[in-house]
Formats: structure tokens, C-alpha cells, sequence
């Protein structure tokens, strides 16, 4: 398979922060950010797989600032690394003010998808390759959050 | 106010088609997608105004093809135009396979919005100005549809 | 196929504005409305052909006063004209106050619906025929707004 | 307060049965039609008070057959009967079949509502009149119903 | 089929409150908690018959005090007897105070279902034995609740 | 403050896999499970501190199994440790398979939340004792567990 640049799978998505996903103190749900960050993230894993995929593992995340009813959020993804049948997905999700339009770093993560055919048995998928500075530092230093992950798996 | 270019405003969103907005034949309801694009297209009426929006009217949509469970959207939005409260803003909708990874036009629409203040009145918004040709053939043909819905509400 | 009178698709809801669909101002999503809008023709089209139908397009919609958090909408679409496969629904949304019992227009729209067999395929509909003066009218207009409708297909 | 017609406080509601409604045999769940039923009686009950209400209570409802998916409901609801401060509404949810429009007997429900103040406490609500056979008799054998509840909350 | 114990089907569901089910005065709709009620019931009646189940009917329900947006309800459900095919499942509603900790009985409910066979046809299920003093209870009155919900049927 | 019991904590939900939170294989999403625990675990650590609390992180989250559309997910959650103004929550979510009534492990996962008072500002929580020996085990790791946490935010 002919590899494809982290690029090609970016996903973007804006999104409302709207009353059903937020307690009564008007502030997003940690689990609600994190079905929107497996989402977008699943769709980046998807274009490049182009396959279906299924969320493998998420690793751990930290929500650093409430996310207000009436705020917008913006969440990216892209694929930076890849194994066999495993790829691993940035997530970066940023706040945006409607009055003043300053974005605010909200979360990121890192989820790992592994691509599935019809009878949900893992399936290659295409290597990927960096091209700018962000997307190389990611990738370089995927390797070690894979062998994290294995041991995680081991001792668990 | 300093005018600001309609790259500014650009809204992205790519979604998942699923069950509860498709109908029995596992296509997507017209009005859902209706409902994304306004969506989306309130997001970058928001993002160019820095105040909140409220839709005023959308342009007629034509459904070129019907959008299926398991496929993606990707939604693009920008403001083309403004006049003193309103905005125009032009969507695109594409359709991506996850096999093949081919993009198919949805959907075209033309949204007009009216930023508000605390007390839902019309508030002025700043200038638009295009910097690419797609954005420059939207914006000098903006002034014609807009007098086109000038008439339509006189005649309703 | 024998004809039926427009009252015999005549479809109705009243509905809540409920917090999801509203914004952070408690004023309905124009996007939501035009869900509800497409919800309640469909089931008038379906009434009519005595089959599946698919939207395939929206005239355009003007949103004459916001709709609160609180209020009801009502909602009343019925089939006013076909062609072969395709039926134009007119839908009009009133909203009611709870207190003074008071009902405001709200919007009305056309919508143009087309009837699929198993396989998405078009198939032809009954012809429709107006009773009182309201289904008349709207009768008599509907080959102009028809052509309309072509025109703009061709020239996109 | 000047006694106003059961048929004032009509509200209609045709719905579509959806994915997320269903159990995986694809029909509804009894407690969303319950849902469905409650929502349209609440809207009836506002309807005839002019003020906002809650559910007190409802009878027991049997459900004879199932709903599914790709079928439609159609809910009408009206108030039957009034005391002080609640109101009997009685609602008839009938499905229809979209290729033969045969209409079935889904289920019958009473539910009673209580008008309430800004404060939530009980107030009082015009009397109702029956016009036609149908509502007649459901006005006449209410006191019969009242008073079971009534003994019903004073045997648990 | 060996006889199981009322408490294998134990289902238990602690909820948040949330706007999309609330009215406009912030209390939860009748009808959300029907729908809640339904939902835990349904999971204990599959726990018992280990088959699928359709809601046959509810018993009637008194609501005896509002649910506030930021409240928890407890749902706890569990098969007090069964017949040939059909099972009565009771459930007890309880609302819990953030800050004090208190529980309040909020409402409690018979509800009846079948379990049924790939052809929904209804299917036999285990007999059920109670163990403690509220099971027994709930057990010995059951044959007089089913009388009474077959006399419904019959004069219905 | 007086200590609490981890049990005093205990949150439980059994829930059904519908539609919605399903992708077209029918099985379900891993941002909608993990948005079912971090619900749950919510709601524990709420029981715990009767105060309100956000999510201060999630540990790594493996998804050993997919969950399949029909089965059910039992979800428990209760608070293992705190510190001064966090709890470290365990919630253990298992899926039960209707026909045979089996119960397999889903994932497992650790997230932290923080109690806040009306300003959103943290504020302190009672002490937890661990009772059995489960509880106890995980009482016992939650320090080192803690620091682990406290050097990835230094770290990041
Ligand atoms: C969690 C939050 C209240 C902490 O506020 P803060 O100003 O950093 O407060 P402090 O540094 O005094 O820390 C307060 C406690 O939180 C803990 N904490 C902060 N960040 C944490 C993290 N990422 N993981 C675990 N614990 C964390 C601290 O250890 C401290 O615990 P202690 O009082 O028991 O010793 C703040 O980061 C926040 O509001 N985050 C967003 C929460 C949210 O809305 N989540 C959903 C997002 S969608
Ligand atoms: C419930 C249902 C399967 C019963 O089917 P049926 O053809 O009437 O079957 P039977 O007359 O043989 O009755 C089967 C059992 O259901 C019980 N039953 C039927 N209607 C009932 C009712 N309204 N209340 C309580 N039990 C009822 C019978 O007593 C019998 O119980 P038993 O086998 O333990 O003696 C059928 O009425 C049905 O499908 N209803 C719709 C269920 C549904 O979809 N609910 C949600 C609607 S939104
Ligand atoms: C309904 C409610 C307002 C009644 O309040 P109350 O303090 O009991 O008031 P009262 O005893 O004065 O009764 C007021 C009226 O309600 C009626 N009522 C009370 N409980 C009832 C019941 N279970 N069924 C039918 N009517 C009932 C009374 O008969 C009385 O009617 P009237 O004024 O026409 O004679 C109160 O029980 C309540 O708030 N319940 C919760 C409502 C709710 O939130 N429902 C959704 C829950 S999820
Ligand atoms: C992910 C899954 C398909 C892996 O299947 P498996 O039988 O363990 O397959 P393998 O051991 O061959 O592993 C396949 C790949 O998954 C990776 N993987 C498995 N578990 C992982 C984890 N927890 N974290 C990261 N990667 C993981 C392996 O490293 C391997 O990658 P590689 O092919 O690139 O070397 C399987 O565990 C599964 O179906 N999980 C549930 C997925 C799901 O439904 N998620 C949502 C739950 S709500």
C-alpha cells in the first residue's frame, strides 16, 4: 500500500455547545467532549484507512478549562502514526469567544483505531509520513507512546 | 469597523450520517441536513460578527443526491457578503466514500443571517472582502440575490 | 391512478421548543425548523403517493419572528400539485403563546418531495385536486413556481 | 372564567417511528409512546388552561399492538373533563401503514394535568363542554375515573 | 424452566436530569419518566426471561412531585411474577438531593411485559420466587392486579 | 468533615446499545461509551462530595470487545480515593448478552473529577475508606496512580 502524508486525513469539525450536553452549571460534560474528540477522530482514521475502523484505546486525557453553553469548540485530527492494522490519532480541540474570537487550548488527546473488514478481523492499513514540523515531532515520538501502550496492555 | 476577508468567517464540520436522521431506507432526511447546514453556517456568520446570529432566511436547496448511513458529509461555510445587520453565507456540502475516498457535490446553499445584541435587535456588522476567485465570483453576485429576496418578501 | 384531494394528505403537528433546538438566547435554530418543517411535508407527500418519498427540494424560506423556549409551533403541510413522480407540499408554521391563547405566523415554505420504490427509483404519483380557496390558489400557482424551479436547476 | 369546547384544546401530532425509538426487533418501546402521548396531551391541557401544567397522573394503558419503524403515529389529544385545578385529557395514538393507508387502533390513554402558577402551585382552569357524541361521553363517565383516582391516591 | 429469583432480574439506573426533558420550568416531563420507567423495566423482564420482551401495558401512575433539572433519579426495577408468557415488573423512582444527600420517593409503578420469539410471538417464561418481605408482598398481590388488568382488557 | 464509606458512593446504570451510538456495524462507538462512564462516574463522585463536580481527567481507556446493538451495558462507579478537592473514581462496565444471560468484561477505566462550589471553584471533599478487599486494593494504588497523573501535567 502506497503511503499517504498525515494531511490527508485531517478532520475538522466546529461544533455548539448546546444545553443537552451540559450539567445545570452550564458547562460541558467531560464525557460528551470525549464522544465529540472520538468522533472527529474516527473520521480522520477512516480517511486514511479508507476503511471502517473502531476505537482501540484512548490514552489519557486532561480537560484543562470548563467549555461554556454558547462557545463554539473546534476539534482537528489527523492520523500520525501507523503500525500494522493500528493507527494512531492526534486530537486537539480549542474554545472560540464569540465576542472577542480568542481561541483558548481546551484538550488533546491521543486515541489509537484499528482498521476492520466486514467481519470486524483487523485489516492493513497505508503507512503515513510527516511533512511539517507539528506533524513530525508527533510522529517521531509515536513509537514510544506504542510501547507504553503495549505495557499497558500486558500488566493489565 | 475594520472589513475582514471571508477566509475569516470559514467553518468546516464533517459528520457521520446516522440512523435517527435517516429515514427506513437509510438516506438522510432532508431537513437534517438542512438543520446541519444551518449549523455550520451560523458558526461563520458568528465567527465574522463576533456577536450571535439569529438565520433570517436561506435561498431555495436543491437535494442533488441522496446522502446514505455510513457515509461522511463535509460541510464548508463562509460569509460572501454583508449589508448593514445581514450576512450572506455560501455552504457547500460534499459527500466522501469511506472505500474509494471519492468527494461528490451535495449540496450548494445561500444563508442569510442577522447579528443581534442582548436584546435580540439588529446590530451592525463589519465589511467582507474576498481574496481567491471563488470567493470573488460570490461576492459580486451577493448584491443580485439579495435584491431577488428584497422582492420576494415585498411580494409575500 | 385516481385522483385525491389535497385535504387527504393534510398532515399536523404541534410541537414544544425545547432547549436542544434552541440557542443560548432560548430562540429556535432556523435549521431546526426547517426539520420540523421537512418532518411533517414528508408525512404529508407519504400520504399522498402511498409511498416513500425523498426530498428533493426546498424553495426558499424566510423566518419572519423568532420562536422562544416555551412556545408552541403548529404545523400544517398538505400535497397542493404533481407532476409525474414529484409533489409540492406547502407547509405553514403558526406559533401559539401559552397565556393569550395567540397565534402569529411563523413561516411558510414549498417543498417538493418525489416518490421512490424499494430500489430509490422514482415512481408516479395520483393527481391531486384543490377543494376550497386556499388549495385552489395555491393549485393554480404551482405550474409557475414548477418552472421556476426547472429554470434554476438548469442555470446551477 | 368563561367554560370553553373540547374542542378547543385539540392538538394533533403525526410522527414518524425512528431508529433510536426502537428496540432491535424495530419496533417502539412502550415507555416512548408514552412520551409521544404525554407530550401531545401536556400541549392539549396548555391549550385549554392558558397556562403551563404537569402531569399528575396517568391510567392504565394497554398496548395492543406493535408500532414499527417506518410506520407513522398519529396522536390526537383533547381535555374531557375539569375539577378545580386538574383537567382529564384523553388521547388516541392510531398508526397508519404507508402503502395501503390502513389506519389501526394503536392505543387510548386518560392522563390528568394540574395548571400551575409561576410558583408550581395548582390554579384553577375554565370548565369544558362537550360538543359531539364522542366527547359527550367521555365528559360524562369522567367523574366516574376522578373518583377511582382519587381513591387509588387514597389507598397508597 | 427452573424458577430464578426476583433479585436475578434487579435492574438499576441512576439518571440525570437534563433540559432536553425538561419543560420550561426546569421539571422533568411526565412522560421522560415513563419512558425512564419503561426502559429499566424492559432490561429486567430480558434479565429474566433471557428473550426479547414488548411492553404488554402499564398500570396507572401517580407523579407525586416534580423532578428538577440538577436532581438524580434512582430507577430500580425487578419481576415480581410471572404467568405463562407475560411478566409483572414493578419499579420504584427516587429522587436524589446533590447536596443533602436526601432520597425522596418520587413515584413507583406496575408495568407487564411479554417476552417474545424471533416472530414476536410471545414465549414462555421461568416462574419467579421471592426471598424477602417486599417480594413476597409485591409476589401475593400480583395475581389480583393481573385479574384486575384482564377485566380491563375484557370491558375495553 | 466525617469520612465515607467507598459504597456510599456506589453508582449504577444498566443501559441498551441503540441505534444512534452505534456505527453502521452496529456496534457501539467509543466516545459513546466512554460519555456512559463518565455519566456514571459522575454521578458517584457527586454522591460522594454533595457538591457539584466536573471531570478533571480520564486515565487510558482500552476497549477489549466490541458492544454489539441488542446487548445491555451495566455500568459501576464509585470513589476509590481523594485528595483534597479530588476524588479518583473506578467504574467497571460489563456487557450482558440477553439469550444467555453471560456477563463479559467491557473496559475498565479511572477519571478524577473535582468538587466545586457555585463559582466553579474547587472545594474540599470528605475522606473515603475502603471496606472490602476490592476496595481496598484500589484505595491502596490510588497514590501512586495520583502522581503518575501529577507528573503528566508537568510534563504536557
Ligand atoms: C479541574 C479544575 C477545576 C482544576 O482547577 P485548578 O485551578 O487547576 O485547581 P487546582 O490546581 O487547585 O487543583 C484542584 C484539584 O484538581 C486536581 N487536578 C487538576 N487537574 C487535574 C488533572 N488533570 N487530573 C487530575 N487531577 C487534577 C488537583 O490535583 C487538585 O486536587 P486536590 O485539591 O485534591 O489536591 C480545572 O482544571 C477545570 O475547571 N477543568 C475543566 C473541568 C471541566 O469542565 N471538565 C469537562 C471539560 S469538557
Ligand atoms: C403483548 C402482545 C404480544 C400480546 O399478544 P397476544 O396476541 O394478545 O397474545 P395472548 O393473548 O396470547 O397473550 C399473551 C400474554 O400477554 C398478556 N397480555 C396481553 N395483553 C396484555 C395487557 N394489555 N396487559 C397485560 N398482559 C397482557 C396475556 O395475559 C398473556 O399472558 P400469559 O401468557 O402470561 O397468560 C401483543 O398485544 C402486542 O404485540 N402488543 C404490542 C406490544 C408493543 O409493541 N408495545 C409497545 C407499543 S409502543
Ligand atoms: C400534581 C400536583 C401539582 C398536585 O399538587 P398537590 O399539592 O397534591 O395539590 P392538591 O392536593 O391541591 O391537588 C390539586 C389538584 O391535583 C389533583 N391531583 C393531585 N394528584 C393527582 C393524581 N395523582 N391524579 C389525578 N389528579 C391529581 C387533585 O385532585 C386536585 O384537583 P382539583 O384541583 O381539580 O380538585 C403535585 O402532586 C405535583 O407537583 N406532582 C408532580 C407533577 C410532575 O412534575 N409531574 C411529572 C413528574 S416526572
Ligand atoms: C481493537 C481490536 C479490533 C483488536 O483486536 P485483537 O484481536 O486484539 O487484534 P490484535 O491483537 O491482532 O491487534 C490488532 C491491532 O490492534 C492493536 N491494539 C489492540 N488493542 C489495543 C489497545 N488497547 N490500544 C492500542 N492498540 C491496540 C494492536 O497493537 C494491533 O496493532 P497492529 O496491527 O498495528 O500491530 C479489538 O480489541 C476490539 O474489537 N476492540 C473493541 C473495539 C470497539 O468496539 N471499540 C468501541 C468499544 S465501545
Amino acid at each position: 500500500m502506497e503511503a499517504k502524508p498525515c494531511s490527508a486525513s485531517l478532520a475538522i469539525k466546529t461544533t455548539h455547545v448546546l444545553p443537552p450536553d451540559t450539567n445545570p452549571y452550564n458547562t460541558l460534560f467531560g464525557g460528551k467532549l470525549m464522544a465529540h474528540l472520538d468522533d472527529i477522530a474516527g473520521i480522520a482514521a477512516v480517511k486514511h484507512a479508507n476503511n471502517p475502523v473502531v476505537t482501540a484505546s484512548t490514552d489519557s486525557v486532561d480537560f484543562l478549562a470548563p467549555v461554556r453553553v454558547g462557545q463554539y469548540i473546534s476539534i482537528e485530527a489527523f492520523v500520525t502514526w501507523t503500525h500494522n492494522t493500528s493507527m494512531e490519532v492526534f486530537i486537539r480541540a480549542i474554545t472560540e469567544d464569540i465576542k472577542t474570537g480568542d481561541r483558548k487550548a481546551c484538550t488533546t488527546a491521543f486515541m489509537t483505531f484499528v482498521a476492520i473488514d466486514e467481519n470486524g478481523k483487523p485489516i492493513s492499513v497505508p503507512p503515513v509520513y510527516p511533512e511539517n514540523e507539528d506533524e513530525k515531532m508527533l510522529h517521531e515520538s509515536a513509537p514510544l507512546r506504542a510501547n507504553r501502550r503495549e505495557e499497558r496492555r500486558l500488566n493489565s
